[in-house]
């Protein structure tokens, strides 16, 4: 098996791209499906600096590298979700990147910021424990990106991840999320712009980028996403992708030829009914956002702000 | 577990409607389900003929019994493919629950009146048998319906196929196909009505239907279809259901109620350039109709129309 680019000998092949690479054109390989996301999706503007949300694992510490190596000005934000050990590995891998190579990482800690953790918020709001992850992900990453002005975050979705979600949003026709489901989400009030430069690389290319760059990532998966829906359309994508090699990629970006402009105006109906949670600004469509709502049920505990305005 | 209607012992269960039937309300059941589908999408007009495609399997035999036991006017329609044994079996099946209950059996034969065979006709047209197979019956179902005077052709696929075949479609967004896909196709020039009433209802309850109305089919698969990427679609599916009951009809229906309108425009630009194939009339966007390219290809042979106009 010899490499597509110099015709050294390869040390991983990409079914779907009917190619093998050696290390270092496999590098230039990861470099490029980035740059050309970026590039195709206009998701950072010259100069503009990235903020890149970064869990320890492979996504998204191979993300920061990626970028840094392709010249951005690109920092590092952790958040501590206070799930027992699984936090505090993942919390180390991040801080040792980031201290290794000198580069900002800022960190926000759910139960330190905000006084409840991603076990006690699921159960208190009986959510699944991933639903409230994601909600709290979410409100703290672009709470972080706009009080630290960042004018863009990035998060490590790979094709793997968004080719599940598009596949769980299809399996329901969730419209509004089919409207949202892009590898940009433009900035707006309340709203930092969102980007998800990883959508032409799969799982296995982030691994084994990570492997081939000497990155340390923490391989555990989170101990509450054990068993989750998602994995299960993962699962299911993988069987298919097997069979037919290119299947994920040719879902997720026929999707975004021709399937999202489909379903946009579901997602902006959505937005412009949104206003500025009363408690800490963030958009909603209620009085409350779903993020302080999730605080109040998990701390048991009136907010601050609501709670000043108490007789 | 008792009857959900009778609340006499049960005999069946299904997940996905949370609910289980004793042998009568079961069949009840199953003529509800039809009943629905049928008034639900304006399948068929009073009075109408009906033309139902049977193989000898239990879909079609199934619906092909609900159809009369619900009192319309149906007959049946055999189409010999010429698949070995195979097809020596599964007429035999679909001939002997015609005669035993003394309902009309129309046949058409590939080979014997269109010379060629499906395994013959799919490697000269280098077309995979499934892809083959089912051009040809569309074609040769079409026709019969038109040539005897049937307002309408009712085909047996169940939840479980349009599912799998929606997944197959969205997987590679197929927006004309996806425009096309509805469980009735209305009339047009050159195209008979089609329909199909078992949407509602999945393939394990329309085997047991079978087996509870004392029903003989065919129960082995086609052997050309072993391996195709429709059955690997269904196993995808039935893995995403297992843990989650419902998600099929969850997928079809709610691509019917909030995703097919946004892809019709794309069938209806198709079909609006459509002329007549000039050897058979049928309705193709080229000169020749598929069918009568598949044919000119497996007979080697000109087609009688076009032979008759050579010098």
């Amino acid at each position: 098996m010899k490499c597509r680019r110099c015709r050294e000998p390869a040390v991983i092949d990409i079914r779907r791209h009917n190619a093998a690479f050696c290390r270092d054109c496999f590098r230039h390989h990861c470099h490029e499906q980035v740059r050309r996301a970026i590039d195709d999706f206009d998701m950072v503007e010259p100069g503009e600096r990235i903020l890149v949300a970064v869990s320890g694992g492979k996504d998204s510490l191979g993300l920061w590298q990626i970028l840094r190596e392709l010249g951005y000005d690109a920092d590092g934000l952790y958040v501590g979700l206070g799930i027992g050990d699984y936090s505090d590995m993942s919390g180390s891998y991040a801080r040792e990147f980031a201290a290794a190579r000198g580069w900002p990482l800022l960190e926000v800690d759910l139960p330190g910021d905000f006084g409840f953790d991603v076990p006690t918020g699921s159960k208190a709001a009986r959510r699944a424990p991933c639903s409230a992850c994601g909600l709290s992900k979410r409100h703290v990453f672009n709470e972080a990106a706009i009080a630290n002005g960042y004018g863009v975050l990035a998060t490590g979705h790979n094709l793997d991840d968004e080719a599940a979600v598009l596949l769980g949003n299809v399996l329901r026709w969730e419209t509004g999320y089919l409207g949202r489901q892009h590898p940009v989400l433009p900035a707006a009030r309340g709203f930092a712009r969102k980007v998800k430069p990883l959508v032409r690389l799969g799982e296995r290319e982030l691994a084994a980028y990570c492997v081939l760059a000497d990155i340390d990532y923490i391989v555990e998966e989170c101990p509450m996403a054990a068993g989750n829906r998602h994995l299960g359309y993962k699962e299911a994508l993988n069987t298919i992708e097997e069979r037919s090699p290119g299947t994920k990629a040719a879902f997720l970006f026929g999707f975004l030829e021709r399937g999202h402009e489909r379903f946009r105006g579901d997602a902006e109906d959505e937005r412009a009914d949104l206003g500025a949670c009363r408690e800490c600004g963030a958009p909603t469509p209620g009085d409350l956002c779903a993020f302080c709502r999730l605080r109040v049920r998990a701390t048991g505990q009136p907010l601050p702000f609501l709670a000043e305005e108490a007789p």
